[in-house]
């Protein structure tokens, strides 16, 4: 394994596979669409295309990435609800024929381009539950989105509704209400035209932090049960928008520890390391999403510590309340490692605060080690 | 001028000059280290070296990019407290000899490198007053800072102090306490060993935002009165550390209307434009920092809007709560402009969140109509 520079994360496309199976697994019969902007490698592109997933994409870029995999343009759904026209007219040109939208404006927009789309209409759900809730940014009421499916539907576009229950959902019970809303709208739409073919159950799958959370399996039987009493016999087709659950667990960030120090002013003991918020552990802001940590030396006596990051940035602090401990005898040179910091680290990362590069990926797994058998079991890339 | 794609930031590099002098007069004898963090553009760098500016960097590129521009290394000074050792040898062999640090182990790691270094001691203070206060990331206490200047003194270090009153500093007297701690550790360190030779005074001098600050010449007058009370006839030399407001006022930040809509949800006016906090609006984030806004069309009413960027994440919302108003004629491919950008806008930038591509920069400016004739008013590059 030749040496790679910190910060680093390091991605086990093999673990992706696993994480792809188990949620397949756990939802029969659900198209599962890769959120790209959870990580978007190209590894992980190719290896989650090789094991048969669709994927939603946000940008022109991010489909210009999937489709240089040789991915049909019919498994991409252009998922973001606000595009630029010409986004939209570049999407069409490249054969992807499924977005969704929340606005009037944007139904127009995209059946300006495309007037046999696929139209998929997002529903506002306000979550709780999650550790990242999401805000009004997206999303419609059960009015608009049956105006605006009843518009679309009649103008001649496949329909459909999805929604999202917040990242990192911890409540089973979280797709019960919007799948009941969704199937009341689909009711109502299918008195005044045809009625919609699907339902995208969005993302909230977890990735494994400090908090123990439900198995996979349980996520799925609960959204199963969900669906039956919301539709009964007439489900529709499925979809679902993994992002966070499929890379999380594969990756592990390599940082070095810059400085240990203490100071008088608060007596603790800080910890810099050469990756923080900016560079690349964004969700950490707030604490909200505690990583496991884990260095060579866990054996030693552990102490309290404050973990921050190497800019001069007063707020690039890591973890300043949520009680982590690391050796005592943890010293600059040592590696934190970083576990399940696969999603919304590398593409979080700044272009160059500070100076310091982005967060650079490498890789490893059979899948890789067959194709590039002289390479060793890590290879370089974004 | 040739067409740029949105989103970018134009920088007018005479307003960078002209916010140079503004402050070299308000503050006369204090050497004026640009702080690279804030704006790293070359050309930024290419002006400030022009009209005599000295640099504070953070890291190995920005050291690497104010030399590319010839700028004399004693003019160059290493301002992050945390440093990796092959940093500082690789800074100290390229002739930098000027250190910063708040800790014993840092001062071990730059004397290991550097024997006759210019140690520059961070003086922990708490702010009040600054849009973004500080946290205790940095510095120490004036017990830790005259141990720390005592031993680099006594190995021979040239010595000093430097601290910060936080970012968009609003309160004329907050320089005030910290020079007289600074005086006092001074007078301590003397008893001791060579007494300490300068201060740096920092930054925290104001962008141009919403909210009115004073001019710079009251800043000056009130550091200045502050000085001479602190030291009265023994003066060190001074140097400060301007990031902010040598580079915000110099930049308009261009952005493109992508959507219009209002959702039965909240019967607000959303407007997502192409730029967002994860495309160079960190500095949004909770709403501090609020930017002038423009468009082509504030002759037409205005009405209250959210304003919020392209991608699909619910954080990415840049005003929701600070009582914005645009015109409700603004449609999809209109040009919002934003004002006073040029600093920690390019640079916070994320490397490619959903695909999107980082804030690009583009300037004008006599100087640069001077040395490229042909090139038109805006030159690309980042």
């Amino acid at each position: 394994m030749r040496a790679v520079q910190t910060p680093y994360v390091l991605i086990d496309l093999d673990i992706i596979e696993a994480k792809y199976n188990d949620l397949a697994n756990a939802l029969p019969s659900t198209e599962l669409c890769y959120a790209v902007k959870a990580n978007p490698g190209g590894p992980v592109i190719e290896r989650l295309a090789a094991v048969g997933s669709s994927f939603d994409v946000a940008s022109v870029p991010e489909i210009e990435l999937v489709l240089s995999y040789g991915v049909d343009p019919g498994r991409v759904s252009f998922g973001n609800t606000m595009k630029k026209q010409r986004d939209i007219a570049y999407a069409a040109s490249r054969g992807i024929t499924r977005f969704t939208i929340d606005s009037e404006n944007e139904l127009d927009k995209v059946l300006a381009e495309v007037p046999n789309a696929e139209i998929c209409v997002r529903l506002f759900h306000e979550c709780v539950g999650a550790d990242w809730p999401l805000s009004k940014k997206f999303g419609c009421g059960a009015g608009d989105a049956t105006r605006l499916l009843v518009a679309a539907g009649r103008r001649g576009a496949t329909t459909g509704m999805s929604f999202h229950v917040g990242s990192q959902q911890r409540n089973l019970e979280s797709w019960d209400e919007p799948l009941r809303v969704v199937a009341e709208v689909f009711e109502e739409v299918a008195r005044h035209t045809r009625r919609p073919e699907f339902v995208n159950l969005g993302g909230g799958f977890p990735g494994s932090y400090l908090d123990a959370m439900p198995p996979i399996s349980e996520y799925g039987r609960a959204i199963n049960r969900a669906i039956t009493a919301a539709f009964e016999g007439n489900v529709p087709r499925l979809m679902a928008e993994p992002g966070r659950y499929l890379v999380a667990d594969a990756g592990t960030l390599h940082t070095e520890v810059v400085l240990v120090s203490e100071r008088d002013i608060d007596s603790r003991r800080w910890v810099y390391v050469d990756c923080g918020v900016f560079g690349g552990l964004a969700e950490t802001l707030g604490e909200s999403i505690r990583y496991r940590l884990a260095t060579d030396k866990d054996h030693d006596s552990m102490v309290d510590i404050v973990l921050a990051g190497p800019t001069c940035d007063s707020a690039d602090i890591i973890y300043e309340k949520a009680g982590y401990r690391l050796p005592a005898t943890l010293g600059a040179g040592d590696i934190v490692r970083i576990a399940s910091t696969g999603a919304y680290t590398t593409s979080y990362s700044a272009v160059g605060f500070n100076g310091f590069a982005p967060l650079q990926q490498v890789y490893c797994g059979s899948q890789l080690l067959k194709s590039n058998p002289r390479s060793g079991a890590v290879s370089m890339g974004r």
